[in-house]
């Protein structure tokens, strides 16, 4: 029985853009190939990956026997292991995509209205009208990653409020907060 | 050369008063021991450790020796290694002590004065007059676990602020923040 080198790995860096929409991406690898002369020459070879929409970090596509040819032995498998580059704006969660959104206390406490551009270009208005507490979520269902395995589902959008709180407040300031504020 | 047995590990439970403070525990071991005939017998001893102050989880004390004697064996080192009990009030994180207040929206904004009880008993008040956001932190220098290898020096006392804000403001109240709170 021949025996088969271990597979090679490779990692397949993709964005949150590519795993949110799905993409077709065309890999250049080199390998040696033995022609029916015995001959071993090097070509090259595109191969093409169908990201589908959803997949996470750590999805493996195989290309069996795409090592390189030497007499004796199978040829590696080719291994591409998807890696999921940092976003900008959205931080994946499982299915979910979380963003932070940096507001005031005054809006915490009387209103906030987010605008979002999700990641496949779509505006999005959000307006949260209770009062945003520092560990309160917005929870937008349905706005998260797709799931591959359910095609119908997606996950959710979780927006968290990073709120500013004033630096300073004058004398004047604290006592109509305590006046406010203070039920009586 | 004889062989030794591999070493005998038990935890020893402490509370963050005993690695505050130190203290003495005896701990009861049984273990065989053979006489100078040859006959092994069960007996029971007192092992004494000297917690030290500030000690920390993972802390190991070694008795030589002391597992089960047997013909041509070398007895077992016997090692009880600490692990911290958690506290009720203060969580360690490395030398500092760390503390959660839950307080209001009004006394972050206002001021607040936080009365404590040091694990060694004694009464701490630390008054904050800077606005308290969900990230601050009052350090109050010392207050500590202390440092096994500089008894002269203690780690911190951090407190944290759990800020609850309103469940709901009434709209009079909402316009009366935006008054307050937005620099003209």
């Amino acid at each position: 029985v021949p025996r088969k080198s271990a597979p090679i790995e490779r990692t397949l860096q993709c964005s949150l853009e590519d795993l949110y929409k799905g993409t077709t991406k065309k890999m250049k690898i080199s390998r040696d190939v033995i022609d029916a002369s015995g001959k071993s020459t090097t070509v090259e070879e595109i191969l093409t990956i169908e990201i589908k929409p959803g997949w996470k970090k750590g999805t493996k596509i195989t290309f069996p026997e795409k090592g390189n040819e030497q007499r004796g032995v199978i040829p590696a498998d080719l291994v591409f292991i998807v890696d999921e580059k940092p976003h900008g704006v959205f931080k994946r969660d499982g299915n979910d995509l979380v963003v932070t959104q940096k507001i005031s206390l005054v809006e915490a406490l009387t209103g906030y209205t987010a605008q979002l551009t999700t990641i496949d270009g779509r505006n999005l208005t959000v307006t949260t009208n209770s009062i945003i507490s520092p560990t309160y979520e917005e929870v937008i269902k349905g706005e998260g990653m797709p799931i591959p395995k359910e095609p119908s589902k997606r996950g959710n959008l979780r927006i968290k409020f990073n709120i500013k709180f004033p630096s300073r407040l004058t004398s004047e300031q604290k006592t109509g907060i305590k006046r406010l504020l203070t039920s009586s």
